[in-house]
């Protein structure tokens, strides 16, 4: 080990560790804590936030960095780690601790704010909030601006790294070109399908024991991982021998557990496929939120809500579940699951609409970051996006710009990231037929090789790699978008018989 | 606030987020973490306990503590967290930093040592690492011997204030001298008590479902507790409005479940019955081991095993199991759950014979603190008193000196407050019953008074108040062991018609 980066270790180390135990609080918070104690712990995660803070952000690490920006000899892995944390270092110092620590109780008050503001259909309760944080989050981008860049670009670099209004602009105009007029034509049909049969009910144990299975075949490993229960699925994780995913029940809907299972299980599988070499160090985790969207939407959407993936377990389902599925044969039950319709809510929208959503949002992020906009208006123009895009409007505010939590809490650039993964997925799972025959694995029930391929070419680097070369070095080229376009046409016009 | 101790504030702070960061780990590692996950996690545990270490043993703290010995004004809470972190600090500062690393890596080091040598029961593995921590421990205890005391006194004083050898050897030799002899006839009898029922087949998910109704009955909180399950049931608590128990199911025994999760509502309503002033303090737990104990074994042993707790509820228990339950009547039930019998093994022992299985102990620890003695002639000494006292020897050093992982731990001088927690609990259930109609509750089924009671005697003080202040204050005397041993016979006395 360098001389140098050996200095940096203990720092690292008990960033590591208050980190993990930051984790696992969230995830105990979500999972199991007992109700009263929330307030108690709201204090530990205050206490040992700052305390996370302070591990990295300090005079006696930026001297370590400054002393290792000149030197030569430092190993692949040294010289990673030093990038990714002189970045995270850079961004954090050129913001002046008074105005982050007001920042950060603007966004907690702004979160329960939120909550309340949506509960009771009052944006005006909301939107001075959102009018600060906008104008902290523009201020904190000038700040780290160095290069002269436009804001909006500042922000998309710090969730996916190298992305530019400049791609997403071409990105979302070819989806609007082909989408939205290929969303008009699925929904003249929409009276053809029924898929009722979803939310007969469904006995919750057994949903579980299903899942649970379910989980496992997909490639969970529940000897690294565990399965458990929340409001809202999500996936957690310390290091890769340790990640865990939520999935949620409802007697009165079986897909929505099977599907969030399934995406999950792809968060978690990507963090489990990590090298071990990057376990408990900064390069642990997955390299961007686009690719690590990338890996639960294919395991959700390209293979879960696959005719090949059902063909060789859609008996299993009906063994457990008889009577409700008696008259539903395994091409109704795609059809089902498949179902395209334009809606309202982005986190219960299907896999054709979904980057509709996105795109409304993504407007309109461009639009408050980069133009001048009174926050009032923003509830009228989101409803007249909508209207464009998906052809229907919100009736409240609820149900239309409130609907989302990442504005309260200050994550502006985040949303793009959701569109590229599928993106990145339909790029990666074209290369994937090429190299692998996935159709006959799928059939026969053998998910392995389908793991391991992307181990190879994705999990395996952890953080170690940025997205967009890893899209390169695994498709021979850069992003590109009209595999997921065309992707999206085939299937669709398949599916529904165009 | 007094101005000197507000400065100790950040560090009482910091402490507290990390102490309940590694109660929450050790609480996931216990009931739900992944199996791999555990060297990582062991890393984390090493990591945050050394940051809690060197957040109150430090130049600073020492500073201001020595600053608040002159200090008049303190409050009553300011004096007690005062006097408890001092008395821990003055004992953290007398042991060399470098010698406290060593014992801490010795102890991690023989904790798997002892694991390995009582499955291969192979007591020499074990034996040069016990002599080691025997070592340590006597230097250790000189180190803080500022006043001339016994070895053994210093030892026990850090888990039961103010107790000594002179209170023990009493308190064991009465026992020796009553219950000795009583167990001899009560072990005549007991071919004419039938238990097998116990040991019938028992659905899990039912005992489950019993077992949660129960603490509740007790009076567990589930809206400030959970309720878990784990190998060997337990209680983590990290405040007054998070308490978690455990308990473990067996199928093929019915009261193994029941009397742990009762043992462990015990202690859980004790941490919830803490006043909400010294909650995330240093003041915010039990005061003594001994004093938890009391608790544990009072809701567990005096109520739980009692004719009266169960009228009022066995029938629900008869109604869950009619089959295995049908020729058994409350009085069968009663003398089933409270047979008592000479056995090798600490934790799978009856109330009566219980406090033997300590007094053994406790007369080992004394040889090896206070004399010199070889460890390996302890195995035969083990075996000897077990003779004398239980009756029975142990066929292997497994089921004899191997069975407890205290030592390996370095606690030694923990074992008496086993004991010491009956003997309180007995006390205090003499004064309960003349300050409330105890079983004329416990019949309608009514245990929030007696929750209550003991919120108001004990519960409420957390550690603000000495486990011996606590009783004097209770009961109107000092401790008293004759409480414990009228309890003992009067109780085995009619249950087995002596």
């Amino acid at each position: 080990m360098n001389e140098v980066f050996k200095k940096l270790k203990p720092y690292l180390d008990k960033s590591m560790a208050i980190g993990s135990a930051l984790a696992l609080i969230s995830w105990d918070n979500e999972t199991l804590a007992p109700k009263e104690a929330i307030d108690n712990t709201a204090k530990v995660i205050g206490i040992l936030s700052g305390e996370s803070f302070q591990t990295l952000i300090n005079p006696e690490v930026k001297k370590i960095l400054d002393e290792l920006k000149g030197e030569t000899d430092l190993s692949d892995f040294e010289k990673k780690v030093f990038e990714k944390l002189y970045k995270e270092y850079k961004k954090m110092e050129s913001i002046p601790t008074e105005e982050y620590i007001k920042f950060s109780e603007l966004t907690t008050k702004a979160g329960s704010v939120w909550q309340k503001a949506k509960a009771e259909n009052d944006f005006n309760l909301y939107a001075p909030y959102l009018k600060e944080i906008i104008a902290y989050t523009k201020k904190f981008a000038a700040y780290q601006n160095s290069d002269g860049k436009k804001l909006y670009d500042v922000l998309l670099d710090e969730y996916e790294e190298g992305f530019t209004m400049d791609v997403l602009d071409e990105f979302f105009s070819k989806l609007k070109a082909e989408i939205v007029p290929l969303l008009a034509k699925v929904d003249e049909k929409n009276d053809e399908i029924d898929k009722s049969f979803i939310f007969k009910s469904y006995d919750i144990e057994k949903q579980r024991s299903f899942n649970r299975w379910l989980a496992e075949y997909v490639g969970f490993d529940f000897g690294r991982g565990v399965l458990a229960e929340s409001e809202h699925p999500f996936t957690n994780g310390s290091h890769n021998h340790d990640v865990r995913i939520t999935t949620h029940y409802y007697e009165n809907n079986l897909e929505s557990a099977i599907f969030s299972t399934i995406h999950e299980a792809g968060h978690a599988i990507y963090e489990m496929g990590i090298d071990d070499k990057y376990t408990q160090t900064i390069l642990g985790g997955g390299t961007s939120c686009g690719t690590h969207e990338s890996q639960s939407r294919f395991f959700e959407n390209m293979i879960g809500r696959s005719e090949k993936f059902w063909e060789p377990i859609y008996g299993k389902l009906v063994e457990l579940f008889p009577e409700q599925l008696q008259d539903v044969n395994l091409e109704k039950f795609i059809l089902g699951i498949n179902k395209a319709e334009p809606s309202l809510i982005r986190v219960e929208s299907d896999e054709l609409t979904y980057c509709l959503h996105i795109m409304v949002r993504y407007e309109i992020e461009k639009l408050f970051i980069e133009n001048e906009v009174d926050v009032y208006e923003l509830p009228k123009i989101w409803n007249e996006k909508y209207k464009e895009y998906l052809g229907i409007q919100p009736k409240t505010d609820s149900e239309g710009i409130l609907q989302d939590i990442h504005w309260s809490m200050g994550s502006v650039g985040y949303f793009p990231s959701y569109a590229l993964g599928n993106a990145f997925a339909a790029q990666m799972y074209h290369q994937m037929k090429k190299d692998i025959p996935v159709d006959s694995l799928l059939k026969e029930g053998k998910l392995e090789p389908i793991v391991s391929y992307l181990g190879e070419h994705v999990h395996k680097y952890g953080a170690s790699k940025e997205a967009m070369n890893i899209l390169k070095d695994m498709t021979g080229e850069s992003f590109n978008v009209d595999y997921y376009i065309t992707y999206l046409k085939d299937k669709y016009t398949k599916l529904y018989n165009l």
